[in-house]
């Protein structure tokens, strides 16, 4: 059929399916409005039924006029993703690449800059040591204002570090651990004071949850992040439901916040609707306080427009490119960035991993046992499919998930130089570099689990009651 | 010109108006679409232009396509304002009418019930004392399950009330006091105890007014508050921007609420749009969350789900709709309500008082000259143009300010009645009317002063400080 729409909507993208839609629409009602002749009028309406359900099939939602379709809503201030792009939000990593998103073409949608050589080189020169192999390894590898914090250090002026985590479920997996393990770092070489922020009420917006039970998952998740190492002296924990209750700075700042973030940005950045709830729409000025000091007044002794320097994954970063716009407005210094790439799952690195899926990840309460198992089973390989051809052409370590991981976790420099050598080369088998896997994750989260089992109330009370940290300002 | 959509446009609602420029924009595409004549589109155009004008003129706003005009947006539920009825939301109060809102209309518009002589006989009965004249001469007007309330406290079960102010200015004038006067008298008469809320937050939102002035207004006001007489021991005053950073339960009632809400309802409620900002979008919960008693842990010891009282003037009860749709999807007692009229401006009944104008209202701080000359200057009068007139005919009571005024503090029921028949007989002159209303409020005013004088710092710090209140639950 000449007439049917099918034939070629298959290469559009989602936003060209809704322009489509609506332009159809309007030609219909102009048919109708100019009294088309019938046969007109149902063959026009006819092909608007079949974009629609073009539409509802691209997307999984029913067209609404005047509504974006939500998942194109941007990411970057009103530009919208292009076909080829890969989708990062808060909410969602997509990308269609096996090597996982494209990182690169993301620093310059998302107007960061790249971590490169230099950065690294002062921030080595600066803390009078080798930098973490996160940094090496470009595992974080986007920053924003990093140069100022580096100046700002060098002349000796105080800066504090800010992360985070939604508490989504109790389990945690080793994709998690990237931005504590990171932060304990910085917070070591840079000997500088941390707050944690637990967004359990973000949670219980977000999911069928009960408050209490955001609340417990919090608690959970703490003692987790408290056996990374962190120094109580130097390290503040705090849940949102707890902690707004009891400061005086924190309310006072998300509440500036809100008044300078209007529903229209949020839609924006976020792709709220006009169906969410109130809470996901105010939400994001409670991820943004905490890059002001003046929201732990007891931390750091009334004082404000101390500098924040916040580790965090780059699905992250919508939150924190809303508060540098809005700092300068509210008379706050903009917070600056680091930017990780994403933990793959072991199924590849076209997805974030998650927490509700137990074979996408390692994780933290997993045995010996379970390691192997997972790792032998669902890691994905860049290996040949027969030892033959794997022999003779190599395996492909962008791709391999088993590879990926020990480039997190596997500190050895030389070491992991080798491994890439001989599966490239085709020496080493897919079986064999799993089992190198196994052996580095198998000590390191029962390790984990052993610094967990220390981690009492008593000392989760520490960590979450507000109070001066050893600094001076 | 027939063409001319301008005859009978001036008779139009903003609604209607809204719809004939969608319905003509919707005609010129038709046409365009169409390839109709040149002459017959651009016809159709000077007709659209035509109409957005007159849109604008109207409104006060552009026309913006799918967003109908603002202060159209529901009141109740999703029903628009008829042409004939009076505005009414918590930030507009309009009407056409001399004599003032129209209260009957309103109770079947916001699906309220009037407050009856049987209603007042039976609190009659339940306190053993004459009810209050606000109630006997329907200054309070409305309620909705007053009878629950009764219930309970006739079988001796706990209720507390819960009233407010937003500390627009440091400025009150005597129509503050209103709500006050009340809501003491229902202390004493019930003994039951009594948060107020500043929303210090909601004024800093709305106005061009940092937090610290917002602040320093809603302990001001706190002190006129505390001169209305109310009891240390029963009573806990609070600003927002205090005691969200100081209380454990008002922020998890205001995240559970707020996650019940979608911006769709908070639209149709309160005509916000998609360019407010979004702490104004959040912050009906912040005025919904002390309906429970969860958010004072301190003063209910713990205790959830006493039953709340809540004495208002009827323009706030958009809030406590929305709060009664919310409290039981959030495991909560709907708040009962008693609705007041609005305090009219000296120069009459047709809107409310207005802090920001000086002469519209017999101000707090006002000295006994100042009341005796805006009295006699401002206070429009139901009299007639001379006194021959006016012995002939008399005057008319119910749209004479003076006479308004003392029905709202004149107790003596007697005396008023004398007035009144006075008056409307021609009997009393406009001018005798004014003094007495002048003897009623110079004393009325001084005595506020007096009392406001011995309220220190140290007392507000009292009736600010969470704390268990003098009841047992």
């Amino acid at each position: 059929m000449a007439n049917s729409p099918n034939c070629d909507l298959n290469s559009l993208s989602p936003l060209q399916l809704f322009e489509r839609v609506t332009e159809q629409g309007e030609k219909v009602r102009a048919l109708k409005a100019g009294k088309a002749p019938k046969d007109e009028i149902d063959a026009a309406v006819r092909m608007l039924l079949s974009l629609k359900l073009s539409y509802k099939t691209t997307t999984g939602q029913d067209y609404q006029a005047g509504l974006p379709p939500k998942d194109l809503v941007l990411i970057n201030n009103g530009t919208t993703k292009e076909e080829d792009e890969d989708l990062v939000d808060p909410w969602n990593v997509q990308t269609s690449n096996a090597k996982g998103v494209d990182y690169d073409k993301l620093i310059v949608r998302f107007g960061s800059s790249k971590i490169d050589t230099d950065l690294i080189n002062r921030i080595e020169r600066a803390i009078g040591q080798k930098p973490h192999h996160f940094l090496r390894r470009g595992i974080f590898f986007s920053h924003r204002d990093m140069d100022q914090v580096l100046d700002a250090y060098e002349n000796k002026k105080p800066f504090y570090l800010y992360t985070g985590r939604g508490p989504s479920s109790q389990a945690m997996h080793v994709g998690h651990l990237i931005p504590f393990m990171f932060t304990k770092w910085l917070q070591e070489v840079f000997d500088v004071p941390l707050v944690i922020q637990l967004t359990d009420d973000e949670k219980y917006l977000w999911k069928d949850m009960t408050i209490e039970k955001a609340y417990e998952y919090a608690r959970e998740n703490a003692k987790d992040i408290i056996a990374c190492g962190f120094d109580v002296n130097k390290t503040f924990i705090f849940s949102d439901l707890d902690y707004l209750g009891t400061s005086a700075g924190f309310y006072k700042n998300i509440v500036k916040v809100q008044k300078h973030v209007t529903f229209n940005q949020v839609k924006g950045i976020f792709g709220f609707t006009d169906s969410d709830c109130i809470g996901k729409i105010s939400f994001p000025a409670i991820q943004a306080a905490p890059s002001f000091s003046s929201s732990f007044p007891q931390i750091f002794n009334g004082k404000e427009n101390i500098q924040c320097l916040i580790p965090c994954a780059i699905d992250q970063d919508p939150y924190f490119r809303m508060t540098r716009d809005v700092a300068p407005r509210i008379g706050q210094p903009k917070p600056a960035l680091l930017h990780s790439v994403f933990f793959p799952a072991l199924q590849g690195a076209q997805t974030k991993m998650s927490a509700s899926d137990p074979n996408s990840s390692i994780f933290l309460t997993d045995t010996p046992k379970q390691i192997k198992t997972k790792i032998n089973k669902h890691a994905f390989s860049g290996g040949r499919d027969t030892i033959e051809e794997h022999r003779k052409y190599g395996g492909n370590c962008d791709v391999d998930v088993s590879f990926m991981y020990l480039t997190f976790f596997l500190e050895d420099d030389d070491r992991l130089e080798q491994l890439k050598q001989a599966y490239t080369s085709g020496e080493l088998l897919t079986g064999e570099l799993k089992k190198v896997l196994i052996e580095t994750m198998q000590p390191l989260v029962a390790a984990h689990q052993e610094r967990r089992k220390q981690v009492t109330d008593e000392i989760v009370k520490q960590f979450m009651t507000p109070r001066k940290l050893a600094f001076e300002f």
